[in-house]
């Protein structure tokens, strides 16, 4: 791994200002943190004053070293980092490589940013006159794609759950409402009950694992589950750089815990009673009826060749990064 | 049906009464309701002053329904009141009627009052040293099946779920700590991420169906979902009095629909949000691994042979064969 | 068996007549078959002119197998004349005997003429405002239950299937509308599509097995998994004269095969083609939710126990007639 | 519990020699077992010499006791004494009592003697031509209803599992061979590969518990889920002495584990290498078809009716409402 | 999309001239259709007078979209047209442009022409001496394989649907006995009466979806769950024109309803009877355990990875980052 | 086919030696017989003396067919002649044709070589302190898995399956006790019985098919179904030098049977009882969580995908599109 007290002999700067305004939080969202590792990247090729490519490659994995290490956990911006500097290894020249880096990291912000709005307007194609639909907690993507659905025109009912401990089923219960979707808030525990009469789930993604898994806000398994029990379609809305290339190389997606005092606040229980409250789950691909991505419409066990097609076996750590 | 005008000529302060501190809640939950009931029924047969074993049974008949009407639909009310009266129907004098009634009452009241207790330790013989189990809302049957369990030295970790929206699950959590049990509180969308390391689960029921559903709190069908695909035991803990005698002629179990206000309140969410806050929901038989009763063990589609034992086919409203 | 050279000595031109009634199907259908054959033994019965219990005994049995001989078959005649006799057996007197027959088949009698009435009502209650149903074939106790329900005011779709290759659907169909009900005929191999909207399907049994399977128009099975896979209710409608004591005893019910003329006509395809044609299959008794019966509702598996409690394990040729 | 010390005033001769000859293994299997525990209470009752029912019940009891003491966790010798004793606790006199006793015991051991014969009878009439069975250990109900319907003049073909570690598919192989049985012998692990061709699976039962589930030879569970996958048929042969009334009050059924010795030989794996070589296993009611019995055909969730039609609540242990 | 007011300069004739055969269904099937798109395309290729690689671009856009409207719905179509124009796009020369279409032309017509042939071939070695195997509707993919094995020396028996309401299962019938294949006629709703006994299930395609769902002939997804239930293969056997591209971006696949008379004649049922005739249903990918393509075989889920290959994500309608 | 008499003129010792090496199995194992073919047609390649392209594509594919004769049914020797030579195909001038062979083939051994290891690491990344795992049969990728778990410091404990005929499960318990692996042996049969306590199941592959489908030792496939049924992770560990090339093309994978005399010696059973004793089973793709390969993690149903890439689809037999 890159040790920061190693000087980067070229163009650092902005490099070293977007590690540190992802580190620092300044920069939020899986999406943004992934199109600010695109631009640094971008910016690094832009304004590299290095004169032969072996050099660059060099100092290139120095500079993707160092963004990386601002937020290991992101899949997002290791997404953008990586797809923004592949076309490097490949380029016969300098100039060749400095522009593929420059115009991948262009291709990467251009298609990311258009992301959420592309999945809106492939879901929304799959929702009828007539249906029920649900989602779950608040994804930009899934609540995207009812919106969307309703702009134009087509008629249907929404469930959102509560989504427990955070309740951001509120969330998203206000941001359809003001939309104008008919929708109706429940109990986490009530999507198995009103399952029958739903005809599709939307839900949203934290992480896409290389065998078509997914990791979301924790409850998501047991929505699929009932999907599954009751014969409604469930979809995941998944932007691409959700798709996580350590995971082709066997590393687990980390199961965030949280505090138990999210879950009951101090003085509710007495001490000896442990509380755990994880954030996500994993819901396995066969629960899952389709991914909706910018790049269309798959089986999630699609995912492994989606991987592979942009970063390659190598660029996947096989080779190996991490 | 009774008719509150027509006058019952002996004896009938006592249902009365019963009846009112039923109506108005000052005896609650479903063994103290049924042991009001059988009390009552029990009462009015050894205070009985007529003289013709006819008559006897149509008074029989208006004090039945005079309490029966104080909560119509309390499937444990119907069961004490009942079981009580059942005896009366075959009995060839006035005299052997009247003891029928109110050994019979006597006998509900015993063997009700020690349902719990019973069912607490028939279930707390299938908890193993090492065993992970889970339960659901806050059921005195299952709660007392894992304290019992732990009296007897059974050394287990137990799951509870917060049970929104009452959070339920914070009083089992603090009963079992209080017990010295080794208890965690989780969400209920947490219930399937920790299922595979769960051995058994035990919840209660509201009403088990003539055809073994099971109707219990909200969430309870999405956890048996959850033991099936993760080859965990899931048991009901259920007083045979929550066995409903009308399910037999095809009457549907009401699921109660409370206030939205109790899962979101006023100004969380825009008015244009609707609520849906089912009471509870329906897990089919083939997903219950067994029902622990004061009877003993049994798949729940035994449920119509003890209906059937206990009450006949006419007394389940059934002109029957019988 | 019963060989009819050797005479019955009392009574038996009623018998006789019954049974000839029934072997040239002047008497049809599996209920009027069912009742001429209780009444047969009760007439046998009430004009028994023997003089001793040990006599009428063996009488009785001779009159039993003579009728049963004229459908051996027809597991409706077995109930109804089984069903009337049990009461000899345990007779301490002839008289008691001769009463117990006659009273026995007045009680069949009655039972079973009210029984498709009363699955009629009890299933009606289980339908609610909005259902959508399904049924397959043409089964009178299924459709009386939906007309039922319709006539007490609920307001709800069906589709009836076409059943092929008698088309009995078209039947159906036609039943429902005249009673008003809103139908939709569908083909049948469009039942597991269109399954996903239905909340409830209603199907008649030709047999029910000691083990809960049933036995009913081919193409029920698949209905049922279309159920099952879908969430939805699937109740079957079945008067316990078509629970088979014959099964108890490991008998198969066997599949009927009826001319491939009805599948495909001579010439629509060359004779190289051979045509299966069964008349029904068998549906395993965890695809069925539950058994409507004029007993009321119960598991499918709950077969065995009323079985027995009908018949005794002798009488179900465990001692063995078969 | 009885305590040997108290002297048991009248005829425990007879109980203290069926006791010994069990506990040393002189009598030994199921049935066996059983008959012998059924004669010794028998002879107990037809020898007794004292002159009060109070004092005929209490040393029925020690009697028991003493006899259950030779074997605690034999299903069948449990079922045969308390099913010989149970008409004494009905009896309004001494000579009553006695009389049940004796005819009980003699009821018993004729039944019993008579199951596996009445199973075999009951399951080969399921057997088809053109058949392939599968059977898995060596069960002596299961292999009789193999050769009676091979007696029978069926054909079909059979796979045994060699069953290990005991290899008891050998004597399997070896027995229905003796018989003519068209037989091919296959490892344990060979047994979903052949499901796809098998028909139906017959397997005895070491003990049926009162929720249905069936405890039989490790390997039995996972024959019953490729039947269910591949929609094999899966009967299990039971006498009903196998039926385990503990069970109805909660006692798990412990599962036998053996000496490691027996799966692998010292010097095989080095001693580091653990052995675990559990005797048993269990399989859900669901993933069973049916009960072959010697009272019938049922399905597994049957049993707890069989139980208390046998025992009643209060035998189970349970002190019930009945 | 293209307007056809505005003139397009060059060699359209051919263009004009295929769009309306297509669009008067003088050319018909979706091979024919497809093949006869392509041919248009690498005519107007060919024929090209233009002198700009742009110019030809643009004018490739209007004569793929001239095509593509006689028939909007036709999947096969805008496989041949888009795949044969694929080339020009990454072309530096207008020769390199017209070269790489013309070629995608001929490669594709030569590829579709055979892929029925090369599918049968396929799916026959799947085919082995015993097997029983079953086929819905009439598929020539599917009828060729089941020929192709015949052909082979391959010993098996055929079961062929009816396929309501249009019969053509006994066209299949018909071609199969007579290329001489050993073939039994059953009723829609006996698939799964026979379905343990058959091996494999050999049924087409009408559209493949990019998520792997399959729409074919109604009735085609419950024999897919008996098929699932019973441990019997599912093939599908689908030309790879059969893949949808326009599903890659969330277009439904609009299932046909066609007229009711085809079910039931006027007349057969009151005019307040409704019939629902779908053409079509989908079958979802964990159903279908293999695709047969021209390409070789599949799961269903790599449906999205083959679109991809062929058309790249900006082929498929979207904008993506490819 | 090549036809050994026909002289190949140049270096063919190499080859012939090679071929004769694996014939004679003096190189045995999947991955060494892979690169064997793999040194050998390098050698070839490096050491050709001819003149012409077009002669040596020629003489290739004679070298091709005589070493791939010398085992035809060994998946991983086509794997690494093919890989090695495929390079060939698209070279312009016969130095680059033969450079691309010496690469490939060089490029193959080094990454078969390593797989295993590769495997190792990958897999490892998922098992976590506290798990228990279970493994079949002796895979040297699914112990490595293990092996490596533990080297990296995890806590963990597993089972090992006996697997009968031959038992390699010892192997397997001596190689994991070795290397300090806490592991116990059990049963194949009561592999289902433990299972609810395993997290985690590694298991090798003899082949992997196009559709995803596993062929591995008999008896996989029951326990993948048992993973399945206890929601355990079930992953195959498989070089990708096992998916097989021909399975796109329809060859069926033939499960080797071998001698009855491995299952029982002589004498054990009569001759009358056959014996049938294949060597392997196929696990489908919804039964396996995931592959884990050199090449990373992916689903199953990922192989067409694989396969493709390596060798197009023209290489696996198909005169296809591309």
């Amino acid at each position: 791994m890159y040790i920061t007290a190693q000087p980067i002999p070229h163009a650092v700067t902005g490099i070293a200002d977007a590690a540190a305004a992802i580190r620092d939080m300044r920069i939020r969202g899986a999406g943004r943190i992934a199109r600010a590792g695109a631009e640094a990247i971008g910016s690094f090729a832009r304004g590299y004053g290095g004169s032969s490519l072996e050099e660059f490659l060099r100092d290139l994995d120095g500079a993707k070293a160092e963004i990386l290490a601002s937020r290991p956990t992101a899949v997002s911006l290791w997404n953008g980092v990586c797809a923004s500097a592949a076309g490097a290894y490949g380029a016969a020249t300098l100039g060749e490589a400095l522009e593929a880096v420059a115009s991948g990291a262009d291709r990467f912000i251009e298609s990311s940013s258009r992301a959420v709005e592309a999945i809106s307007e492939i879901g929304a194609r799959s929702v009828s006159d007539g249906d029920t639909v649900l989602t779950h907690c608040n994804s930009s993507a899934a609540v995207g794609v009812l919106i969307e659905a309703h702009r134009r025109g087509r008629s249907f009912k929404a469930y959102a759950t509560e989504t427990r401990p955070w309740r951001q089923g509120l969330v998203t219960a206000r941001e359809l409402a003001a939309a104008g979707v008919d929708v109706t808030l429940i109990a986490d525990s009530a999507a198995r009950h009103v399952m029958k009469r739903v005809d599709r789930v939307f839900v949203g993604a934290d992480t896409v694992m290389s065998d078509g898994s997914v990791v979301n806000k924790i409850g998501t398994s047991q929505i699929a589950a009932a999907a599954r029990d009751f014969g409604a379609d469930f979809a995941v809305c998944a932007e691409t750089y959700k798709f996580s290339p350590k995971t082709v190389s066997g590393e687990p997606v980390p199961i965030e815990e949280r505090d138990g005092g999210e879950l009951a606040k101090a003085g509710e229980v007495p001490p000896s009673v442990k509380i755990y409250n994880p954030v996500f789950d994993v819901t396995p691909p066969g629960d899952v009826s389709r991914l909706i991505t910018e790049e269309g419409v798959m089986h999630p066990s699609a995912a492994y060749s989606v991987l592979l097609r942009r970063f390659g076996a190598g660029a996947a750590g096989l080779g190996g990064i991490t």
